[in-house]
């Protein structure tokens, strides 16, 4: 089953020919979810064959315009190609009269049900949960309120080998508890390890994504060990004072935050338009934490799965 | 001095990868006037390597989405990169919400003069006006209140022949009356024609914007003879009765309406996405009026200066 990252906006604010504005899209068991959606994520989509109606939660978040304003032009497409399904939408508060207005303004009634989920910046939130995924916010620090997303798999209980249920007569009461962690006690009272009597499953897989924000150690905790970070590098660290005044990190920053929290993989993106050649970014990442990709329009990042127990 | 329209979206409702929504420019003498904004206008603007702060006037001609969602993001842009100058903006009312609940969001406080005019819909309306050009709204009929543009040069004052001020020896004060159509009357009783007495100047350009639009003759008298005539043709006639209940217009209604109205040049767009080829959209509108062209992405529509008395 996949759980892969596609880029399909890697700029900051000011959009070029080359390069768009933040959205990205997760593909979790050919479940789709929309993270951000600058001007223009709908064409992306097109331009990548990602069918749009597929998508039925979209992650917004903050309110600056690179990171939302295609969204109201995705809704719309979606009603006028005839959706019928449910989309639902994860964003600060004020985003569902920005689009209410903008609905209003046209008479659009739409043809399939919109449900807007707002939270809020002071503390991680479980914002969607389901038996395959939940999703978190991260609280962030940037000149708006802003949040990331910690996109975790279900963690899976270890499974039981059947040819040890007979062995040892084990009751079928039992075998919840010993999938959940309890060891078995044999009526001579030996104990059997429950890791003996179950196998490990496939780890759940995550991905968190960190855009916009400072150099904020305090996400650390969340994020620790994720299979791959996004977290936004919008300038080199020669910039640092312009990183600071606009809220935003360095790339040197970004893999410090990955270096902290331990993660397997890191992207980068949201560059600022100055930076034709990129190169200079990955470097300056790779240099403190080697395992940096930069974020490219069209690339797709899969997670691997690993066996093993979830920590 | 240049009077170009050039085309920066083309496509109805849907955008697509190779047709983005309606957005045109027309250059009257360096003055640069924005017509409808479509999602990922200032990414045309970019492309066609257009100045987008040597635009001060942008019209938007309704509210459906596919002719203005890309206009917060201009606006955003243009204040990214430092713009001072003022910006006008003329549309339905409605629209000055949609775009200050947007910088309210971002708590963006712009660092240029935004003003917005606002205009109805029941008769034409003179909404803007300076030495060079003044722009009527023009009234149409679609499933929103939409107003078409006509942009015409200011007309010009014949010209005096010099020679012949001094051969009749005509006072000064009579010159205005003269080139505003005065015949002179000498001390013989002789009328001298005002026509004889002054050259013809440069004819004044026009152009008409009509989108979008159901079949809609009641226009014709106010574009009677225009230079270059932009009119929607969204379907072919087969699908004639589509275009009734979407109020759009096809492309032999859209020549029909170029021909009623004497004009000199027919460009048609915001075709519908199931036209791949948009020849026989063409073909269709040139049985009817042979001076059609479509309007094609980074195209650009010259209107030539041509002499004589304007009508």
């Amino acid at each position: 089953m996949p759980f892969q990252l596609t880029i399909l906006g890697c700029n900051s604010a000011i959009p070029t020919t080359e390069r768009k504005p933040t959205a990205q899209l997760l593909n979790v068991a050919e479940r789709f979810f929309l993270i951000d959606c600058g001007e223009g994520t709908q064409l992306q989509l097109r331009k990548y064959k990602i069918k749009m109606q597929h998508i039925h939660h979209i992650f917004i978040s903050h309110l600056h315009g690179d990171h939302y304003f295609g969204l109201i032009g995705l809704i719309s497409t979606m009603h006028l190609l005839g959706r019928e399904k449910e989309l639902h939408i994860y964003s600060p508060p004020e985003l569902k009269e920005i689009i209410y207005l903008q609905l209003a303004a046209s008479k659009t009634e739409l043809k399939y049900p919109l449900f807007f989920h707002s939270f809020g910046f002071d503390k991680p939130q479980l914002i969607m949960e389901n038996s395959k995924l939940s999703v978190e916010t991260i609280p962030l620090n940037h000149s708006l309120p802003c949040c990331g997303f910690l996109f975790k798999e279900s963690p899976k209980l270890r499974r039981m080998k059947k040819h040890l249920i007979e062995r040892y007569n084990i009751p079928l009461d039992k075998i919840q508890g010993i999938k959940e962690g309890n060891d078995f006690v044999l009526e001579s009272g030996e104990v059997i390890s429950h890791l003996e009597l179950t196998r490990p499953v496939q780890k759940s897989r995550s991905f968190a994504f960190c855009s916009d924000t400072s150099y904020y150690p305090q996400i650390v905790p969340q994020i620790k060990g994720v299979d791959l970070l996004y977290h936004e590098a919008t300038f080199l660290h020669e910039l640092k004072e312009r990183a600071e005044q606009t809220k935003h990190s360095t790339a040197k920053e970004a893999a410090m935050i990955a270096d902290q929290a331990q993660v397997k993989n890191l992207v980068i993106g949201h560059y600022s338009q100055r930076y034709f050649d990129l190169n200079p970014l990955l470097n300056e990442a790779q240099s403190i934490f080697p395992s940096t990709s930069l974020a490219v329009e069209g690339e797709t990042h899969e997670i691997i799965r690993s066996y093993g127990a979830d920590s």
